[in-house]
This record gives C-alpha cells, structure tokens and sequence, in this order.
C-alpha cells in the first residue's frame, strides 16, 4: 500500500482524548471517535483489528464451531432469563421516528452478550448424551448502554468480540473443557497476539452464576483498569473483587482509655472524622446499614477500608444488596446517615464485623445519634466480642493472603478475556435438558468464554509504545514494512519501487510512504503508526550499500545490502 | 470437518418457511431463525457467508480502502441530512430498561446505511482536489426495521451489506469511476460467485439523489422480487420502477356513441366497475387525487394500468407524492372517493393523462359525482383534447419500448447489488467541500455502491437447487467435498479416513459424514447440503476398484482410481 492511496492520515497535533489507547490511535490514523466509546476502524486499525479476529478465529476453530448470532432478537429471550429489565447496560432497537413504529413498532433487544440466544439455538439441535459435549462461537460486534466510556476502545457502547459457548452433560466435563481446553486454546491466542508473556490468569467473581470462581485473563498495564493481588507461595492471581485479604498488624495501645461521646455537628465521612478527631482512619469503625434482599444488616470494617461488596453478598448469601435508605438507617440507628456504630444497636439486627477491627482497642465508631461519635471503645468492656469476624474488606496495597499470611503483590492490568463456568444458570431458564444414557432429563452445564477484540487493540496500544508512538506486535502489525525514500532523486524513488515491489512479491505487507515530503515528517510518521521494522532508502543508505534498515522497537539502524533485505526482513516477522 | 462434530443438523421434515431459500437454507442446516427477517448462520450457512464475504472484499481492496463503521452513531448526524425523521426503515438503541435508561438514556441511531457516517468521516481528511478522488468501503451487519419480512435471506431486518463511498472532485469524475471502476469491479464479483452469466445490469431510479438512473445488478431468477423489461435492440434492461412504457394498440369502436351518466352505488373499483358496466378495463380511465408537495393534481391511466409513482413524481418535479385523502378528493371533484374522472373538474386543477388513454374512444370515466360513472365519452367532443400526453404507467407485459415501439422481453430477477450517484446531496448536508486548482471551496461529489452478501446468499439458493436440494457454486460451497463410507466395515472405514486426511493436506475442503447410518440418509442429507463433489466409497466402490464420484449438479456418478482422486477432484474446483 502506498501512503498517497491511504485514507486516514496521521494527525500529530490531533487533541488529548480521555485515554491513551485512545488519543495514540487517533494520532496515528488508526481510528476515528465517532462518539463516547464508538469509534471507525480506519484502514490502519481494521488491519489491526483484522489480524486479532484471524488469530483469535484460528484457534477458537480447533475447540468449537463458529457461527454467526444476530445482534437484535425478541424481547421475550431476554424475559425468559428474567434479564430484561435488570441487565443495566442493555440496549433496545425500537422504529427511529414515526414512519417507522408505523411500519412496525415491535421492540428487539441488542444483545450485549449471547446466553439468550445461544441456549434455544442449542436446544434445537441436542438432545441425547451422545450429542454432547460441544461448543460454538462467533466473533461480532456487541452493544452496551455504557453511560461514560473513557477507555477508548477498552471500554465501548459499541464493541468486537469473540464470545464461545460450550454445552455439557455434567458439571465435570463442563470443568474439564474449561480447564484443559478453553484455558489452553486462550493462552495460545494470547501467545499469538503478542501479549502472552505478561498475560496472566486471575480469579474473579462468579458473579449470579456460581459459588466458584471464574477467571479472567489479565494483561499486566501500568494503565490498566483492574488490580491484581499476587500470592507468590501459590501463584496465584486474585481480582481485587474477590482477594481475600488480611488486614497487617497495626501496634495498638497498652491501655484502655475512658470511653468518650464526642460531639461533632455535621462529621459525617471518613475523612471528614480523622481531621476533627486528630486520630488515624485505621482507629475508627466504618458501619454501614445494608438491604440484603428483604433483610437490613449492619456491616462495619476499619476505617482505612472499604467494604467488598462481592464478598459480603457471599458471605449473606443474598441475590441483591444495596445501602439502605435514609428512613431504614434513622429506623435502625435512630440517626442522620453518617453517625452509624456498631455500639447501641437494637438487639435483633445482624451485625457483620470485618476481622480488620478485631485486634482493634480503645477504636472510634458512630454513636448511633446524630451528631456523636463515641472514642476509646474496647472489645468486652464497651461491647461484646462477636464469635465470628469475617473477610469482606476490599484488599487493598500491604495486605495479606490469609491463609499463607503473605503480603501481596500488587499488579495494574486489563482484562483481554474472562471464562464463566455458567452451569445450568441459562439451561434451567429455557428447559434445555438431554436424555441420560438412562433415559431421563438432566440439566444441560454451559460455560461461556469471552475475548474483546477491539479491547485487545486498546490493550496493546495502551502497553505498547513510547513517547514517539505505537509499537505494535509484528503478529498483528497493520504492515510488516513501513517503506521510505529520502529525496526526490528519479533513480532513488526507482529502486524504492522495484524494493516495494519485490517485499509485496515476497508477502511482506509493505506500507511504503511516498510522499514528497521532509523525511523529518516520514520518520515521525513512521514511528508514530509503529510498523515492526522501518526500510529507509536515501542518497546516504545507497552511499553505504544498501538500505537502512531500524526495527521499531530497537534505536538502532543498521544498512543491509540490497541482495539481502528480503531475508533481513523476512528473519525479524 | 466430520459430520459428527459438525454443529446444526439437517432437518428434512422442517417446516415450510415464508420463501424458498429460507425453507432449503434450514432444512439443509445453514441458517436458524430466530425471528422474521432475523437469522443465526449455522456453521455450513457462516461458511458460505465468509467465502462471499471475502470475495466480495478481494474485489472491492482492488478500487477501495477497507474501513469499519460503528452501527449506532448519534442522532445529529442523520438530522443534519434531514433522515431522521423520514427514512422509515430506520431503528434508533433506547435503553432497554429503567435501569439502563437511569445509566444513559441518549437514543443513538442504529445505521441502515451510513452515507451520515462515511460523509463526515471523508471530510476529516480530505479538503484539497489533490486529495481526491478515494474510496473506503465496509462489510458489516445493517438494520432495517421492515414490518414483515417473508424473504428470507433476501429481506432482512438485521442482514450483512458491503458499502462502498467514494468520492470526487467533478461529476465527470464521478462517473469515471461509477462506469469505469466500480461497475467492473462489481462484474467481477458476481462471476467469482458463480452468477456472472446470469446477473445483468438494470437502470433503476435514482431517487432524491439524481435525475439520472442508478443502475442495480440483477440475477434472473424465477422468484425474485423484481421484473426487468428488456429492450433487445438497445441491450438494456430497465426495473419496472422505471421502465418508459407504450401500450400496444388496441382497436377501438368505428362510430363515436352516446355519451352517457350510469348510475351505480358503491361502484369503486376497477374490478367492481368492469363487472358492473360489462366493458373491459382498457375502455375504463383510473383517475386518481394526489397531493404533489403542497399542490393537489389528477392523474388518470388507462384502466388496466396502475400508476408508476415514481414516473409521475419525475414528471412533476415534486419531492413528496401521496394520494390526496378524502377530504381533498370532496373538494376536488365533488364526490366521495372511487367516483373521479377527468371530466367535470373545476379550471384551476392541473391533470396529468397518461398516453395510454390518448387513442381511446367511447372510454368510460368517473362523473365526478357519487354513485355515477359516465360511458362512451370522446376526445374533442366531450373533452378537450390536451395538449400533452405522459407517460406515467407503470410497465407490464407485452408493453413497448417507446423509441422503438418493440415490444419488451420481461424477466423476473433478484437484486444482487446496486450503485448510485449521490452527487452533493450528502456533501452539501454535511458542508463537505474541497479547495480546487484556483483555491476556491467545491463541493464533493459522491457515488454509493452497495452488495448485500447474506442476500446474495439466499438469491443463490433461490435459484440453485432441484427437488433434492441445494446445488452450490464451487466458490462459494461450504466444502469442496462431501465424502461418505456406506457400511460400517473397519477396513472400509479405515480408507476413508486415509481419503479425508489427504484431501484435507492438498487443502481440499472436505465434509465426511462419519455417521453409523444409512446409505440413503446420507445420500438424502449430501444431496439437501449441495456440496459440489460427492465422494463415496463402499465394498461396491472398492470393487469396481476406488471411490465413486458424483457432482451434485450431475445426475450420473463415476468410478474413479484411488490414486486419480485428488487430481480428479481439484479439476472440479
């Protein structure tokens, strides 16, 4: 491809967007923000985004079927998994004007994820023990109703993705393919792309679908979303949202003080609290009044925390859990929101208690009247010691694994997939059952297994780069070449050409910039769209022998003789 | 692939569906309704998808830079081209629920085109002539929100298109590119698809867009949607929707009769009329109230034609044409609806007569008066004569081509593509100009070239089959072979499993059935999929001494040599 027959031009004073990936790709002519997380692929980042899909494609095509799910389907798909109105990321398609709910004014859902259509697709076609275990898989573009999407193509409303669902006769062979077929083929995409030796695989939450854990593949980024916790005694990778966590001993007084009402008109947060006591967060209780499905509970941690609320749920076991309202608060503690303790509380409410305040002594809480906190509170003196403390913190930096008593390591990442041991969540939904070698129905187990595409190009372009631009992974390079000429000389644009024409010959994807421009401009072009290796043909480089030849990674040029380009290039792709 | 593993089984007692290529499409298992107009491709259906796919973008790579466009897209940008409220196909993405809409309740459009998207992304990087001409083009799933859709493949709500921009500093370059670059291009898709000989070019209308034709591709087939009227001695073929129609001659009475008022309550049909005054239609005149913009007029055709809107649009220059209601028609001619005429009309209204009522005599038409229609009226003597005759019928069988009054040849086709100047409609929308030799500001002009690919699909299995079932081109087959072993002998099994892996390492696409079955099962199910090559091999085969080999559009099967059987199968492909 010549650089004039190109469209989409490289833009260097183009503005800051709200992420790197974003602004870098935009720079470079990779992609153009049509609005908040919607984006063109420009010819540069289709290439991309093309050879991601081909990769993932190969792969997904030795563990699974590929086909290919409509984005919109009837609303009753979506009412039968009772997800209709709860999925908060959902879009609708509805008629866009009054012609058109004339013509036709039913509404459809555009899927942001498969499990609805995917489960009654499969029905229809399995029915005996001897029809599984199998699985299939597409590679489409999904919605979400994102309402701020600051990530660029991290993070879309609209968005690629390779989504693979596998069907099984028990929890077993469900877990066997997870684990010995999905994980191997992800870690083979991964390796592919580029990104294998900083992807990780990490534990995450099962979210409604299962007590166990799923897992997400984690590309380590000093910019990314996610924060890992390391446990190197078993190596073992845990999301924040699910680390179980220790809190480090902290030296507590000698002596137990008086006890002490304190008034303070308005202290309402954690913040707010430490200045007017003089005292640290990690003296003070932080309580807070919860709904868990029908019940109110009181949940309280140390004050430098905050709650976990993916832990607390499992600990109470509950579908729903949201802060309780200010009358439900007033109702429990007799207080303004805000002056909270786990001192004066009616008798029958549940009180969890993170095992951060368990060591704690002469601690701070609420008082449970508006206006007061109480200091200098003590374990069996001021209130008994419950029998149980539990884990629902949200781990945080100097934490340790419990079970090993380890610190932590801590590392920033963003997720490029995530497998979900879905069981029989959608199955039981849509009465998809099999008939056992027995004869009788049994439960269908699903998992699902997700790859963002379009994300996995966020990821790279947020990784990988330098204060010149983009570098990307000779596997996914839009080009493998980026060509130039120096100088406007006939004899030296003739022998870029026929070298343009030979690397093509050879299957080298070239981009060759032929411009009539300064070669300031093609070099800073040149690194900012990031190509694997850079060929420079130039008055000086022919002086030499040859062509100057600078892999984007490296700083370092070398001048290779003519006769031996092609295999200089051919050894570095 | 075997059979086995393959997802999505045939089905041969499936229901009959609403068009033929959506009953053999499913019986044959390539595709999967999940509602009207809305498809899942199964994996045989999602592997001839892609082998059009990619040839249509082998093609289009050659005249255009491949892009990738969002499907949602704000709302503005179709307000700006005036789209948003009157395009009655389009769907907007609401959120789907409260919670959704609580996160974000904009409302994006959800594209049925994107001439909104495209345009504004040209004009980012296009402003000086040097900079033209370009083209970007996409392959991508579109929306239309079509009230029913009985077509299957051929008519979807959510169906694949490639759509081409391209863009241009004159209309002579414009054209240059339209006749010179895309149309060959287009050529050569459909005979890589195996629908060259059978796929013409036909002038359809140009819509708001121009006054001159935009041209589609279609390929004859007898249950298209579409009837082309070719002229022979111009070697053109025009879509109904435009084809310039004379009637043929019809005799008419010697002697001028007695005109005269008939009375006939609720007479207002043509069908009723005929029936009632015992004269056939072609003695009637159909006269119709239409509201033209903000003018009423009266148009009339002969009684055995309908009305082609979108001549009589052209004719009066209008932009909106719809037939006046009631109230209007009351005012007009006095009388309820069904009882209009040419005669008795108030001076000031302007009418329109076709030239098919020009030679007619003793013709009857409404009185203009309810519950009357008047016979035996004549030219002159009852009627002035008007100066002018048009041609607004729309065409039918044994019609004439008027510049040559032979009569046309008519053809049933189904659109595989069409392409359309633009010229500055969208440019203009979106203030898109370009800064010529002299330094002045131009606007653009643009061409639009669409090929819907799942269409394409189904017109090919529209059109390709017999009672068995699907016949495939080559091209675009599933597989190259359908390979069987009938018996469930080892050694025979064994030789086919030798076969398979040979055929698959000279890159062969081969589909074993693999299945404990019987013969004619197998027969039955290769003969509904439609792969090319049917290989069998059976202790019969072996003793006549190989394998037997069958093309699916042949009826007669061959004994080939084991070791002929590559050589003689890549000579098929």
């Amino acid at each position: 491809m010549k650089y004039s027959q190109l469209f989409g031009k490289t833009n260097k004073t183009a503005k800051e967007y709200d992420s790197k990936n974003a602004t870098l790709l935009q720079k470079a002519g990779f992609i153009d923000q049509v609005m908040s997380g919607v984006y063109t692929y420009l010819p540069l980042g289709n290439r991309v985004l093309a050879k991601i899909e081909k990769i993932v494609r190969e792969e997904m095509d030795k563990i699974g079927n590929e086909i290919f799910m409509p984005a919109i389907v009837p609303t009753d798909l979506w009412e039968q998994t009772d997800r209709l109105d709860s999925v908060d990321v959902l879009f609708k398609a509805v008629g866009a004007n009054k012609a058109s709910k004339l013509r036709n004014d039913a509404e459809y859902v555009l899927n942001s994820t498969h499990e609805e259509v995917v489960t009654p697709l499969a029905k229809k076609f399995s029915f005996s023990y001897k029809d599984f275990p199998f699985a299939v898989y597409q590679i489409q573009s999904k919605f979400r109703n994102e309402p701020r999407a600051k990530s660029g193509l991290m993070r879309g409303r609209e968005f690629r993705m390779k989504d693979l669902y596998s069907f099984h006769t028990s929890e077993d062979d469900l877990l066997d393919y997870y684990f010995n077929v999905a994980t191997p083929a992800y870690e083979k995409v991964y390796k592919r792309l580029g990104i294998g030796e900083d992807t990780v695989i990490a534990l995450a939450s099962g979210g409604d679908f299962t007590k166990e854990y799923s897992h997400e593949f984690q590309t380590l980024c000093e910019t990314g979303e996610d924060t890992l916790f390391y446990v190197k005694s078993k190596d073992v990778y845990y999301n924040q949202e699910v680390a179980p966590s220790k809190a480090p001993i902290i030296e507590q007084d000698q002596e137990e003080k008086e006890i002490q009402d304190v008034f303070g008109e308005g202290v309402v947060s954690m913040e707010k609290l430490v200045k007017f006591l003089d005292i640290p967060a990690y003296k003070c209780v932080k309580t807070l009044i919860y709904k868990a499905d029908e019940k109110v509970i009181v949940a309280a941690v140390r004050g430098d925390y905050e709650i976990n609320e993916i832990k607390l749920k499992e600990i109470l076991n509950c579908k729903h859990l949201e802060l309780a309202d200010k009358e439900t608060v007033k109702k429990i503690t007799g207080a303004e929101i805000g002056y909270a303790g786990i001192i004066n509380l009616p008798d029958d409410i549940d009180i969890y208690i993170d095992d951060s305040i368990e060591p704690m002594k002469n601690f701070e809480c609420g008082t449970n009247k508006t206006n007061f906190h109480t200091i200098n509170i003590n374990w069996g003196r001021d209130i008994d010691k419950p029998d149980k403390f539990y884990d629902f913190k949200l781990a945080k930096e100097g934490d340790l694994y419990p079970e090993t008593d380890e610190e932590y390591k801590i590392y920033t990442a963003a997720e490029v997939g995530n497998i979900f041991p879905l069981n029989t969540k959608f199955s039981d939904s849509f009465e998809y059952t099999f008939t056992d070698e027995n004869g009788d129905e049994q439960p269908v187990y699903m998992g699902c297994y997700g790859i963002g595409t379009s994300r996995i190009m966020g990821v790279i372009a947020e990784k990988s780069n330098d204060e010149n631009g983009l570098i990307w992974p000779t596997q996914i390079a839009p080009y493998h070449v980026h060509l130039m000429h120096i100088g406007e000389d006939d004899q030296i644009i003739k022998i870029t050409e026929k070298l343009y024409k030979e690397l093509h010959e050879s299957k080298i994807e070239v981009l060759w910039d032929d411009r009539d421009t300064q070669a300031g401009e093609k070099f800073a072009d040149a690194d900012l769209i990031g190509i694997p290796v850079r060929l420079v043909i130039s008055k000086r480089s022919l002086e030499k022998g040859g062509v100057e030849m600078k892999l984007r990674s490296e700083t370092e040029a070398d001048i290779v003789k003519m006769d031996d380009i092609l295999k200089h290039v051919q050894n570095c792709l």
